[in-house]
Parts: structure tokens; C-alpha cells; sequence
């Protein structure tokens, strides 16, 4: 048998409902139990699993609903009585709290001015009305709620788009900003990987995997699964990637969404291009093109985390050697004639590797070069340059008089076949360089890298060494020697100022109002986070009409 | 001025050459020196480099020509002396050596009737001659050489496919076959990536990259930088991607080589889809289109090298799982009705992925299904799947009458917001679930992840220490668990007797004819490799004609 309870105006969040659900269903003699607040879509749900009685008919949105199968109407009395023990503990437990609770927006606003992002958990029928409110007043939302309609949605990012702010979902189950979890987050390692997901368990996942093996995360920005259909454009993808693209912390870029409509992928591959930092796509189930730079595209969670914590170490040792050059940098900038790049290589196939990398910087002055000198013109009646260092020696002495050149490449292929010492043969040519570059006060960096392992004839490590201690940067690869170059170039021809302020609100203090879900609030307070609880409820019965009526009052 | 010196009936190769040239090279009063064997393309050299002198025109290509600048004549003598002293020098320390020396080919494939691999070092334009000869006799060429036409090099590749051989090269400067360093090759580790290349040196980074950071090489196989040209259209490389997708001690692919001509790259492409290994390809400079599963297009050569490295590291641990379920594996094979997968999760994107995953497998039995618990048609009037264990618990209970079923895959996405201890809740029902088909000989693998980390409240070692108490395989992420599921389905689907001969070129002994280069040969020969150096040099004073006519008359 079904019978039904209702408990007027004792209106509970759907967190609340859960946790008395869960309470009620481990209760003996009861079979079935149901417990929503009496809205009309609620209503037929009562009705499509034949949980609905009649005492249902008259209960307001504001009503708390408990359907129950069981053999005898007496367990309704021991539901009561649970639920009525229920309400007690969860006002004693937040009275105990010093979260600050208000009843109003308006509140709310007064008492946190500078609020920069709300948190929104309640109906999805209701949130168009607060969350327009909270974007003019200039917050950024975070949209936790469904079934907010499309027209809605569009509407809020429209708005967004021209205050400057962002709003992440609708139905956006997690995000993490400037180091503060929201909703359904897990606690992973602060770091220099930003996420941008239309997924919830995606950006899960994703967090997950790169903190577990070591690396971390900076920021994880829901954009809500709807974002990249047609009708919303991709409004808060493009926002977020221009806000990680700004953010400091973040150094790599991971983007994670089921395939977007036809037009809306176009767009979001063109933007991927044109952002400076690395960035690993992953279009669940989709196909991309590989032909930018800075792009990888991925075809599962784990690659695409895995791809993007090796970026993210890359860049970051990557960083430590740029800095390290930061002094000689600053000289070579000090003169504007000095921007060339000169790559001596002996490795055909590396050569056009550090040609690819540097194909814009290549372009930009016709006396850069990358020389291949296993090239015939190169090596008619010579041996190659991996077993004869003659035609390398020569072009570094040759750079003596040259003082438009700030930096050179070089590689050293070791193993079977090669010369047996070529570091040694190259160690003078390149200390004699950069003691005569030093005393003219025309400095020159020389990055290069080693071609084989510790078991070959040479030696990798002392290959490495000879080079090292001759004043040469030496690193893991010859792409990341050119990719160095490539950095060290960009920073020779950048001239902005370099510690410029970040005024991006993702590197903010958060100041959050919290409309709807308590327990979020209070994990945020718990945590430290500046948070104020608008303990929002449908007023006026729950009827939206009269609602947005009074809301139209009230503004006026 | 310059001063020549001819030396008859001298031939030495071109490393010899090599080495003597550095000799010289470092000699006082010498302002330059150029050495080499007196073919009418070498003479064209000398002239081009305004090193010719009239003692030169009448030499032959089995005279070593020797021009140098000098001020004084007398430096003349001073070379002659060293250079017989080289030539003696040369001959005193091949003699020594045990290795086996033959004059003529023939003798060469009398001695060593089981040669499966020659490796030619001889000038260009005689290899097709003596390429041709061991093609027929079976035997596969590893082509050193340079300078062989286009015209030629599609002869020998066409006669190689006919004769299910391979030519590496011409142009091939490393290789790496069953363990054995060929020509110019680094000193890696063994391991379970092939790599196969047009680039010397681009073979040379990815194996020693590979190698520097813990992974190992099964084989590297060089095909020569036309290969890819439409003239030959990609013979040795389709040959090669065939062999490395038989050989067992490769589980990984990798494939570079500049942008193919158009129509090859595409088939390339459409050939790279159909193995049924994962594939990282490299044309550098070039896009391509992700597709396919098992395709990862890359852009520089470290990335190829460390993504091969991750996948290696993958397929390796699936490997051990995988083996770790055979003997269930083999009961249920047994019985052929029992083929389905069903996966239960509460993570929508991770359901998703799985499907991707599963794709193939999903479509084989309708009845096999990844469901999301998290859709609306299951958690009407219930907390969603990630907090509420009940429909799980459920889905779980019903697969006692299921005698379909081979695989449950799972997902527990744990952290803020999410059960207090999923795990605990499913711990029962699998643990119920794999007693109960152990009783009725009717065995089911349940296999699933856990996401989120260390630091959230559920513990992400402790989720996983409770679900694999309970019995289940739980693997490092979902695209992991979802592609175990994949492998294990295919193993239960495969009908082919296990362990089949290796009957590959690739995983027999080599056995070697070195034909030139004896540096090359004496390598081989210490590291204990079955080797016959034949001392090619051109027969009737090096006229290519004439030498043609005899091989015809020989031939008879």
C-alpha cells in the first residue's frame, strides 16, 4: 500500500532530501519511500512510479512530499516522526555554524560588495531570475542547477559576454577556482595545468589522474554540457580559454568536451590555434586535425591527462632554463640588431625538426638559418658531420664577427659510426666564442643536445658534460633545444613590461554567495573560503508568476 | 698551391678514406687536403672545389687521388709516406681479425647459404647489381649506399615484395634487426617498440630518447628517404609496418618520416588504421587526422618518442592483467553464448568513454550495454548513482540469472559531494555476485576504476583496497579498465591456437653478408653477430660497362 505525508512550508534543499532519503529508507517495514518538495513536475513523478496520493494535491513547492509503500499506515507515524527529528538536526547543526545566513539577494549583495562569484544549486526553473541579478551586479557564476532552458542559458552568457564575466554551467557539477574546490571536486594538487571541461566526471577524471601521478592543477572551469551546441556558440569555452590563456598559473591547457556542433568545433579549433600556451583537446568521440603547434588532440581521459602532465613538466623545465638565461637575455635585448638564430647540425632529420619548431622566427629574418651540414653541398670530398667536425668548428669561429646572431643550435649525434669525441672537438670552438662574445659585451647563447645513451662508445652523460663546462645549455632533446631558442627568441622580441599586474578574477581571493545547496556553503566556510548563505526559497508559494512580479516590485 | 698524388689499385672505402683524411687533415704545413678514389663524379669534385690536378685524368676509380694545398712540394712526400704507412696500417689490422673475408658475392652466399640480410656500403651506382643477385638468392638488403637512382630503387623494392623481402634504404643509415645494431645505430635497450623510419637520425633520437628514459626497442627499421616519394609509393614501408605488426616482441609501434606525397600518405594513413597495434606516426612538418583508435599523430620526435613510451608502458600492464585473467578467460570461453559486457556507472562522461572504447564490442551483441545511472530515467525521485549505491547494488544483485554476461565494467567516482563510501556499499553485492558464479562454473571479471585521489575523504587507496578485497580487477582509469575489458573480450573471441611460430625474418638469427664497408663488418663480427665481409671493389678498373658485360658472362 502507498500512503502520503505532507509537511507544509519546510522547504529543504534536494541535498537535504537525499540525506533524509537515504535516513528513511534504511528504516524496517518500509518498502519504498519517496520524498520530494511539492513542485508540479515533482508531482507527476509521484505519479509515473504510482507513488502519488491524494494529500498531494494541495502541496505548494514550498511543501515538503513523503510517499511510502508499506503493509501498515502506522509507519506513517514513524516516518513523521523521523523527518520531524530530521528538520531539528539540520537547524541545530547550521545554528551551530558561524556561516553567515541571509534571507534575501539583496542581502546578500549589501553585506559582500566585492562578491566575484555565486554558487547556484537551486531550481533550475528559478536560477534565470537570480542569475541575472548577480551578473549585473557584476558576479560570475556558477551555475550547479538543471534544467535551466537553453533560451535562459543563452541569455545569462549573452549577458556575461558583456559585463566581462563568466558563467559556468548550467548543470556544471565541478569546478575549482584559485585553489577553492566547487561542488563535486576532489582535492588534488595545486599546479600549472588548467582544465576546461563540459563534463563533470570528465574534469574528475582528468584532475584525478594528472594529481595521482604528480602533477597539479591550477584551475578546473565547468562550462556546462549544453555550452557548445549551437544555440549557446561556445559563449563560456571561449571566455574560460581566454581567462586560462591570461592566468599565470596555468601553463598548459586542457580542454575536454563531447564533439560540439559542426560550426561551433570550427570556431573552438580556430581559438585553440591562437593560443599561446600548449593545449591537449579532447573531443570525446570526435575527430581533429593536427596542424598547429600548440595543439594535441587526444582520444581518452587518461591520454589526454598523461599528454598534458608531460606538457606541463616540459614547460616548466622548459621555464627554469629561460630563466636562467634571463641575464644574458636582457643584454642581447638591449641590442635590437641582435635577433638572428643560427642552427650547425649534423643530424639531417634534426635539423628539419628545429626548422619546423622555428618556422615563424625562421620567416622573420632572411639571415637566420638552420644548416644542415650532412647536406651534399656541405660534405662533397668531407666526411660527414657526425664524423667530421671541420665544417662546424668553422661556422662557429665564423660567428666571432658576427654580432647580430644571439642564438645557436647545435646537436651531437653519438653511437656507431660517429666520431668518437665530437664534444671534445666542439668544446674549444664553443668556449672560445663565449669568452670572446663575453669581453666584447656582445653576448651569445649556445643551446644544443645529445643524440644517443650511456651505452653508446661515447658516453651520453660525458658528451653532456664536455659540452656543459665548454658554457653550452645543453637539454633533454633536440626539439627542446629548439623549442628553448624559440622561447628565448619570443622574449628577446617582446617588449612588454614584464611583471605585468593580473587582473584576472581567477587569481582573486574568491568571495562567494552561496544561493541554495547549504552543504556547500558550509564545506566552502569550513574551508576558510569568504562565503555568505543565501538561504534562498520560492517565495510566494512557489508560484514563479507572482514571483517574478514581486521581483519586478521590488527592482522598481 | 695545389699539388695531387695518385695512388693505383689502392681501393679503400669510404670510411677508410675517412679516417685517412682526418690523418691528414691534422698535419702541419697542409692548408688543406682532399681524398678520394678516382671515379669520373669524384674528379668532377675536385675540379669544383679547384683541388684538380692533370696527374688526376688518368685515374681510375680503384686509384686513390690525393690533392693538396700546400706551399711547399715537398709536402707531397711527407703524404705519400703517411699514407702508405695508413694503407699498411689498414691491412695489418683486418688481418689480425678472425672474421671471414671473401673476394666475389658468389662465395659470399657459398659460405653463408643461410644469409638473410646483406648490409652494402659500396658507391652508389654499383649496388643494383649486387642487390639484385642477393634478392634473388633471398636474402634482405640493408642499403647503405647513397647516390642509387630512383629507377633502381624501385626495381630492387619491387623484386623484394615479389620475393616477400625487405629493402631497407638506399640511403639507410641505422637500423636496429632482432637485437643487432646496424650501421649507424646508438646502443639502446631491448624493449617492445619498433620504430621504423625514413630519417637516419630522426630513428637515432626516437630510440635513444626511448632508451634515456627507461623504455626499449624491439626493432628499427630504416626504409631510405624516397621511399615514401611517389616513384616507389611506400613499399618498404608498408613491408615494414607488416613485419612490425607480426613480430611478438613489438607491441608498439612508431612511424616517421618527412610529409609522403600525397596519394601515398593517405594510404599510408588508411594502412596505419587497419594494425592492430597502437601506432604513433611522425611526419614531421605535416597534419593528420585523428580517426582512428590506435593512431597518434605527433609533431616533433621527442613527443613520439615519449607518447610511444607511455603506450609501451600501457600495453605492458595490461599485458600482466590481462594474463592474470586467463584462467577465467579460458572457462568462459568455453562457453561460446556467454560474450556480453555490461558497465555500471555513475559518472556520465566516464560511461561515455567507455562507450567509445567499446564501440566494436557494443555493436557485436545487442544486449551488451555501458549504462549511466546518472541519466534522468534512473534517478528520478532518487539521489544521483554517485551518492545513491542502491541501483548499482541492483544491477549487480540481477546478473546472478544472467548466464550471458562475460564482463562488468564499474567506475567510483569518489571526492567532495560524492558517497561517503561507495566502495564499502558495492563491496557485498560483487563480492555475492563472484561466489555465487564460482558455484554455478559460471565465471564473470568485473573490472573498474576509481577516480579521484589520496586526499579526498574516501581515500582513493582505500577504495581500491576494499573493491579488489571484494574481488574485483581495478585498474588505474577508466579508459584502462575499458580497454582491458576490450582485450579480454577479443581473447574471448579469438579462435587462433595461442602461440603460433614466429616465423618472421625479423626474430631468427641474422646471418650477414657485408658487402663494402669493412668497418661495418668488423663491428658486427665483435659483437659476435654471423657475419662474411666481402671485399667488393669495382672489377675491370671501375668501368661500370665493362664490369656489366662480365657479370652477364658470369652469370651464364
Amino acid at each position: 500500500m502507498i500512503f502520503g505525508l505532507v509537511k507544509k512550508n519546510q522547504y529543504q534543499d534536494s541535498v537535504n532530501l537525499m540525506l533524509l532519503s537515504s535516513r528513511l529508507s534504511g528504516m524496517d517495514n518500509l518498502d519504498r519511500v519517496s520524498i520530494m518538495m511539492g513542485t508540479p513536475a515533482n508531482k507527476d513523478i509521484f505519479k509515473n512510479t504510482g507513488m502519488y496520493v491524494e494529500e498531494f494535491d494541495q502541496a505548494k513547492p514550498n511543501d515538503i512530499c513523503i510517499g511510502v509503500e508499506a503493509r501498515d499506515k502506522e509507519m506513517l507515524k514513524v516516518v513523521e516522526k523521523e523527518l520531524e527529528a530530521f528538520i531539528l538536526d539540520m537547524a541545530s547543526s547550521t545554528r551551530s555554524s558561524n556561516l553567515s545566513r541571509v534571507k534575501s539577494l539583496q542581502t546578500a549583495i549589501n553585506k559582500m560588495e566585492d562578491a566575484n562569484l555565486a554558487l547556484i544549486s537551486i531550481p533550475g526553473e528559478y536560477v534565470y531570475e537570480e542569475g541575472k541579478k548577480l551578473l549585473e551586479k557584476g558576479v560570475n557564476l556558477f551555475i550547479f542547477s538543471d534544467n535551466v532552458s537553453l533560451d535562459e542559458e543563452r541569455a545569462l552568457k549573452d549577458l556575461a559576454l558583456k559585463k566581462d564575466l563568466i558563467v559556468m554551467g548550467p548543470d556544471c557539477g565541478t569546478g575549482i577556482i584559485n585553489k577553492t574546490p566547487l561542488a563535486f571536486a576532489n582535492n588534488v594538487n595545486t599546479g600549472n595545468i588548467g582544465v576546461i571541461g563540459a563534463s563533470g566526471t570528465g574534469i574528475q577524471e582528468i584532475t584525478s589522474l594528472i594529481s595521482r601521478a604528480g602533477g597539479g592543477i591550477s584551475q578546473a572551469i565547468g562550462i556546462g554540457g549544453r555550452d557548445l551546441q549551437e544555440e549557446i556558440g561556445g559563449i563560456s569555452a571561449k571566455t574560460a580559454l581566454k581567462m586560462l590563456e591570461e592566468d599565470k598559473e596555468t601553463e598548459v591547457i586542457v580542454f575536454v568536451s563531447k564533439p560540439p556542433a559542426k560550426g561551433v568545433m570550427d570556431m573552438m579549433i580556430e581559438q585553440f590555434k591562437s593560443i599561446d600556451k600548449p593545449l591537449v583537446a579532447l573531443f570525446l568521440g570526435a575527430s581533429g586535425n593536427i596542424d598547429s603547434n600548440n595543439v594535441y588532440y587526444t582520444k581518452n581521459l587518461e591520454e589526454a591527462s598523461y599528454l598534458a602532465l608531460y606538457l606541463s613538466k616540459k614547460d616548466g623545465s622548459m621555464q627554469k632554463n629561460l630563466d636562467s638565461l634571463k641575464e644574458k637575455l636582457n643584454l642581447i635585448r638591449a641590442n635590437p640588431k641582435k635577433r638572428q638564430i643560427h642552427g650547425y647540425y649534423g643530424g639531417g632529420t634534426l635539423a628539419g625538426e628545429s626548422k619546423l619548431i622555428l618556422k615563424k622566427e625562421l620567416q622573420k629574418d632572411k639571415n637566420s638559418t638552420i644548416i644542415d651540414f650532412g647536406d651534399d653541398e656541405y660534405t662533397k670530398g668531407r666526411p660527414h658531420p657526425m664524423i667530421d667536425p671541420t665544417t662546424r668548428i668553422q661556422a662557429f669561429n665564423n660567428l666571432k664577427d658576427n654580432k647580430e646572431v644571439a642564438i645557436v643550435l647545435f646537436d651531437n649525434v653519438i653511437g656507431y659510426g660517429a666520431n668518437q669525441n665530437m664534444a671534445n672537438s666542439l668544446k674549444n670552438p664553443i668556449k672560445d666564442l663565449l669568452e670572446y662574445k663575453k669581453k666584447q659585451n656582445d653576448e651569445i647563447i649556445i643551446i644544443g643536445s645529445v643524440c644517443g645513451t650511456d651505452e653508446d662508445i661515447q658516453g651520453y652523460k660525458d658528451q653532456v658534460n664536455i659540452l656543459e663546462e665548454a658554457g653550452a645549455i645543453v637539454v633533454e632533446s633536440n626539439a627542446s633545444a629548439a623549442k628553448l631558442a624559440k622561447e628565448a627568441l619570443e622574449y628577446l622580441n617582446d617588449t612588454r613590461t614584464l611583471e605585468e599586474e593580473d587582473e584576472s578574477f581567477l587569481n582573486k581571493p574568491l568571495k562567494i554567495i552561496n544561493v541554495g545547496l547549504m552543504s556547500f556553503a558550509q564545506t566552502l566556510f569550513d574551508k576558510g573560503a569568504s562565503v555568505i548563505q543565501y538561504d534562498w526559497s520560492p517565495i510566494a508559494g512557489g508560484n514563479k508568476e507572482l514571483q517574478r512580479m514581486l521581483n519586478l516590485l521590488k527592482d522598481k
